[in-house]
C-alpha cells in the first residue's frame, strides 16, 4: 500500500476563484510519481476556524499533507497560528529565519515592513525551511500519523522549496514504490486514431494505458509498477511508438529525448546549426513567439490569408514565397504556412481551415496539408505546431539519414487527417 | 450573513494532478457574485468511500454545495452511487433521461454502449438536470440544511448547467445579497505604485480594496456592499481612476468598456477604421498572435535585435524603420518595437532590457521607453503589452480630441517605470 498524501491550499484568492489552483496539480503530480497516493484536495480561505478544523481532520486521516499559502507578513495569513492553536504548540520566534528575511529586504535596498517580523514565527518542534527565492521560510513538523509540510503560494517559491527541500525529506521519510511513468508525446493524432492503431498491442493488466490530450499534443501514458523488467518496458513502448510512427515527436521516462515540440524542433535546429526564416498566416505569429530566445529563428513575419487577395493555388504560391525569400534571407531554411479558408471559417469552430505549410532547404521543397477545426485559438495553436512539426520531420530525416540522396526513402504518411508528401 | 458554499470535484485525473480543476475556480466566481460566501474547496478520486465520507461531511457544514464530476458512464463514475449510499436513498431509473441519452447517440449516429443505462439511474426525491451538451443529465437534492447540485465535469457542460439551469435556482432558493465589484485594469505600473498614488483617497471601511497582479494587467479591486449608494459608489471609483491616470486602460463593473487590453485596441482601431504593420523584437511574434483574428493588423514582422547588428541608436532605427516601412505598406499605423539588451540579459531575470516603442501615424512620431526585467517569458510578454499600449495611449487621445493639433496638450506621463512622450 502506497502513502497517503493530501493536498492543502489556503488562501482567500483560491476559495473566491481569483485564482486557479495550478500548485495542487503540480503537487500531486510530482507525488504520484514518488508513490504516494493522493487522496484528497481542500483549498480554505483565511478563516482561523477553518484552517484549525481542516488541520486537525488531516491530522488522523493522511500520512502526509503538502500545504501552500498563508506563510505571508499580512494579517490574513494564518497558517503558523493555526497550526499552533490546532496542536497546541506554542509559537517561537526564530532569530535565524529574522535574520534571513532581514537579509532578503538589505539585498534589495529596501526597508522590511514591521509586518514581516511574524514570518520568523514557528510552531514548537516544527523544523524551518528556507526559503532562498522569497521571505516566506516553510516549515514542517510530524503530528500524530501525518507529517505536514508548509510552503509559500507563490508557484515559483513553491516548486523550489519542494524540489530542494521537501522531495528528499519526503524520499527517506517514507517507504516509496515509485511507478515508472513512459509518456509517449505525439502531433497531427487524435486520441481516438491512436487507440485504434495501438489496438493490437497486447498491454499485461498491471500496465496502467492512459491518454491525455492537450493543446500542443496527445500524450499515451504507460504506468510500470517498480517491480516491470526494464527490459520488457522498453521494448513494450517501442511497439507502441512504432505503431504511431513519426506523429512521435517525444517520449518522456526513458531517458530518451524530452521536451515539448518546440524544444525537441530547437534542439535539432541547434544541432544542424540551421536558421529559419518563417512566414505565418494562421498562426499570426504564434509560431514566432512559441520560438523565444531561439537564435536560429532568424525572422518570422505575419501577413494576412492570401486568399483574401484572390490567391486559388496556396501551394504553388507558397512555394513561389518561399523561393523568394530565399533568395533574399540568410537563413537556410524557409517555412511558409499559408490557408485557406476566410474570417467567418477561421472563427468558426465547426468548420476547418486548410493548412498548407511548405518548407524550402538546400534539398529542396517539402509540405504538408492539414484540415483544422475547432475555436479561433485551437486553429491559431495547431498553425504554429503543424509548421514546426514539418520541420521536425525534415531534420529527423536528415539526421537518421547521413546522405541527401536518400531523402527520397522517407515514405508518404497519411494519417489522422494528416498527408506529408516529401520530395516530390 | 451570507449562505455558505462548498465546491466538491470528483475525479482520479485531478487529484493525481493530471487536470488543472479550473470548474472550481470558475464555479467560485459566479456565486461569489451572486452573494454566496464560498468556504472551500475539495477534490477526491474515485473511491466510493471517501465519497460518501465528504459528501455526509458537507451536508451538515455548508448551505450549498455544487459538485462537478463523476456522472459518466464507466466504472469508475459513481456520484449517483456515493449520494444513494451517503443518505439511503435508493436509484431510481429515469425513463424520460433514459430516452434522452439514447436520442444523443441517435443524433450523432452511433450505437449506444450499454454502460450508458447507469446515466439514467438517480437518488430517490433527486430532481433531474437535463444536459443538451453531452450525455451525463445532473441531478439536484436537498439533504439537511444543504442544497446539492451535480453537474458533469466537463468544462463546457458544466458551464452550460451552471448558467442554464442552477444559477437560476440558486437565486429563488436563497435569499442573496450580492456584492458590486469594481475592477481598474492598469498596464505599466505596479502594485505597490498602485498603493502609494491612491494612499491619500479615503476609502470606506465597507469598501473592500484588492489588488491582483497577473502577466497581463495589474488590478484593483473595489468590492461595495449591496446597499452602497450608486453614486457614491462611482465617484469612488473615478477617484481612483483620476489617480492612475493613462495607466488604466479599462473598468470593469460600471458598465463601460470591459475586456482586455487587446480587446481595447481592438475596439479602438476598428472603431477608427486603422490599419496596423508593425515590428516585433523582443515580443517575438506575441504582439501578433495576441490579435488574432483582427482584420486590422495587416503585417507584422519578427526579427532578431537591431544591437545584435551593432546599432546603438535605438529609437534614432526605429524612427527610420517604421518610416521605410510606411513607404509600402497599405497601412496607415507603423508600430516598431526595439530593444537594447542581449541574449544573455534577455534570459536572466535579474536584468532589465530596454524596450523602445516608435508609433508613426499621420500625426507623427510617438514614443515610449520602458525597462523590462523578469524571467524571458514575462519580458516578452510586456513587450508586446507595452506596443500595444503605445497604441491604445495614442488611440485615446485622438478619440479625445477632434482636433489633431491640440495632440500636443498630451502630457507626458512617468510612473511605474514608464515614460511617455508623445508629440515631441
Amino acid at each position: 500500500m502506497n502513502p497517503t498524501l493530501e493536498i492543502f491550499s489556503q488562501g482567500e484568492e483560491v476559495v473566491t476563484g481569483q485564482t486557479v489552483d495550478t500548485n495542487a496539480a503540480w503537487l500531486s503530480e510530482q507525488v504520484v510519481s514518488l508513490g504516494f497516493t493522493v487522496t484528497r484536495h481542500t483549498a480554505v480561505g483565511d478563516k482561523l476556524n477553518d484552517l484549525i478544523a481542516l488541520l486537525q481532520e488531516i491530522s488522523v486521516r493522511a500520512d502526509c499533507c503538502l500545504c501552500t499559502g498563508g506563510l505571508g507578513p499580512t494579517s490574513d495569513d494564518l497558517t503558523a497560528e493555526a497550526v499552533s492553536k490546532a496542536f497546541n504548540l506554542p509559537l517561537e520566534f526564530d532569530p535565524l529565519a529574522f535574520e534571513q528575511i532581514q537579509h532578503f529586504f538589505i539585498l534589495r535596498n529596501r526597508v522590511m515592513p514591521e509586518s514581516n517580523r511574524k514570518q520568523a514565527l514557528f510552531p514548537k518542534d516544527s523544523k524551518r525551511i528556507d526559503n532562498a527565492w522569497g521571505t516566506a521560510p516553510g516549515f514542517s513538523l510530524q503530528i500524530g500519523r501525518c507529517w505536514f509540510a508548509f510552503m509559500p503560494g507563490v508557484p515559483s517559491e513553491m516548486r523550489h522549496l519542494f524540489l530542494e527541500s521537501i522531495q528528499p525529506t519526503l524520499s527517506s521519510r517514507f517507504v516509496l514504490r515509485p511507478s515508472q511513468l513512459v509518456t509517449i508525446k505525439t502531433i497531427g493524432i487524435g486520441e481516438s486514431a491512436i487507440q485504434q492503431y495501438i489496438s493490437a498491442i497486447e498491454i499485461p493488466d498491471k500496465v496502467q494505458l492512459g491518454f491525455r490530450a492537450s493543446p500542443d499534443d496527445v500524450q499515451t501514458k504507460l504506468l510500470f509498477p517498480q517491480d516491470y523488467p526494464e527490459r520488457d518496458r522498453v521494448i513494450l513502448v517501442e511497439k507502441v511508438a512504432a505503431e504511431l510512427g513519426d506523429h512521435v515527436f517525444a517520449i518522456d521516462g526513458l531517458g530518451q529525448t524530452s521536451g515539448d515540440l518546440v524544444f525537441v524542433v530547437d534542439q535539432l535546429m541547434a544541432a544542424g546549426k540551421h536558421t529559419l526564416a518563417a512566414v505565418e498566416t494562421a498562426s499570426q505569429g504564434l509560431l514566432a513567439a512559441k520560438c523565444m530566445g531561439a537564435e536560429w529563428l532568424l525572422e518570422s513575419r505575419y501577413q494576412q490569408s492570401l486568399e483574401k487577395m484572390g490567391v486559388t493555388d496556396l501551394l504553388a504560391s507558397a512555394k513561389t514565397l518561399a523561393s523568394a525569400i530565399q533568395q533574399t534571407s540568410a537563413a537556410d531554411f524557409v517555412l511558409v504556412q499559408l490557408y485557406a479558408g476566410d474570417n467567418k471559417i477561421f472563427h468558426d469552430k465547426d468548420q476547418a481551415i486548410i493548412l498548407y505549410n511548405v518548407l524550402l532547404t538546400k534539398h529542396g521543397f517539402y509540405q504538408t496539408t492539414h484540415p483544422v477545426a475547432g475555436p479561433a485559438p485551437r486553429k491559431q495553436n495547431q498553425a504554429a505546431l503543424l509548421a514546426l512539426d514539418l520541420l521536425r520531420r525534415y531534420l529527423v530525416s536528415i539526421h537518421g539519414r547521413p546522405h541527401p540522396s536518400n531523402d527520397n526513402h522517407i515514405r508518404r504518411i497519411e494519417a489522422g487527417g494528416l498527408t506529408l508528401y516529401v520530395n516530390e
